[in-house]
């Protein structure tokens, strides 16, 4: 498509950092509960939508959340974000939701995400995430092995 | 207004069965979040009214559910439930929630919950709740200093 | 496995009404935004499962909501629920929604929908939606060539 | 209270820009609904919350968006968004949203939002709004009895 706004266009163009794992695509539906009464979906829904594609993407790496907070007592909090819209998305819509990660710190991750509709981009934004303990919600570092498996897929 | 359904005009004629609280009304805001590209309000978003409804009137008897969960260990869940959608409410329409609640048993209570707006009725339901263990989900008596606060206002 | 409840193992077993289509299943992932701090899906939630199935459903068969809205102007509303809750379902739980669509009237459907977790019944309800006029939001009849669409796969 | 960030401190203390409203208080309360299964408000919800605030700020200047889309054929959409996340609420939590609006501009408002529980800074975040058609979607000017209403407290 044509009209990628400038910032993603170079995102998308740039390689991952060394050892990062490359770009994820998950595609998402747009449902009457996503929607409002301006016949658009609701600004908040593009967080769940990209909420459910870091989740997934962590899941294709072997790592599922629920496992993460019992077994290791970690969870990932959202810690940050920005946000440009860019188009409305409709009901019946095919979304595919884009996620890179751009960033892993000791206990935090950075993700790029934007959603598009046939190529063409409608909303993006940078998400900041660290893991933190599942009961005290301190800061918390990231465990070893899961860092592993964000990493591992490199060269 | 003039077209309430007979089944709700009986049950808000009714008086309260013996030792039950009375009526208790609650005002919600229709928001962006709440309606769909439909242009009304989206068929799920009523059971998110009918629950702020029951925490405020548990709240308003001296029961709040976060406590509850803590200190007694026991949670309400929602075990049943039928609803009927009358007419669509729309932006900006302020709702009151009407609950009453028709039954108290060892584990479950049952409250009818209705919407209005200005005096019509939009939509109603009954639901049965009941009584859980907050860590085994499994049932649970209601613990006697909740059911004391549930019936205290009797006569 | 097991443990299925009578009235849906009843359900399962009918053979669809003469003419009605066959049931159908639809994978539904649990995500964070469905679950609240119960640790479980909130009760509101699975009207949302059940409503992403009734439009695939329709998507099968040919039918898109939006485009039957714009170009036929008609929508679909629910005219009334029933549901129960029988297990909880959690975080990274997939689900199957299995709807079979009980009767079709001039200008309603009646849906029996279920939530499975690995072949566990979790929650079942009986959805009855009807069609409207997509603006004054008034009772109107089944477009023939939506009904074609519903009734077609028989035999 | 002690802790609150310092660039909120700067802006709770910075005087209204010449001509623009006073800061505006909004309560909201956390239910089930707002919640996760890890104990805490969902980070999309604070969008929700900050959008009833939005929503009734315009409204306590004589500006309602359901009728403002009827009769001008504009509606408010967001345009870009930044939040931070510092503490997280939970269940039965009591919250204040602090909403200042930053500048007015020909087609677009900024909005500084914050969450407040007992004094407690716990989100918060700057919101472009701007004004569009509400059929076309293409950006519109603000309408100029509108934006009387957002200015006429002025001094």
């Amino acid at each position: 498509m044509t009209l990628l706004a400038p910032a993603i266009e170079a995102a998308s163009a740039a390689a991952p950092e060394r050892g990062l794992t490359p770009a994820f695509e998950f595609a998402v539906r747009v449902y009457y509960e996503d929607t409002d009464t301006g016949g658009v979906v609701f600004y908040a829904n593009y967080l769940k939508f990209f909420e459910r594609a870091r989740t997934e993407w962590l899941r294709s790496l072997g790592v599922a959340q629920s496992e993460m907070a019992v077994r290791l007592g970690r969870i990932f909090v959202v810690h940050s974000l920005d946000m440009q819209y860019l188009r409305p998305a409709r009901l019946d819509d095919l979304l595919t939701i884009r996620s890179q990660i751009t960033r892993i710190g000791r206990a935090a991750l950075t993700f790029q995400q934007s959603a598009y509709r046939a190529g063409e981009l409608l909303a993006q934004g940078s998400i900041q995430v660290c893991t933190v303990d599942a009961t005290s919600f301190k800061p918390a570092q990231l465990p070893q092995e899961i860092r592993s498996k964000l990493t591992s897929n490199q060269e």
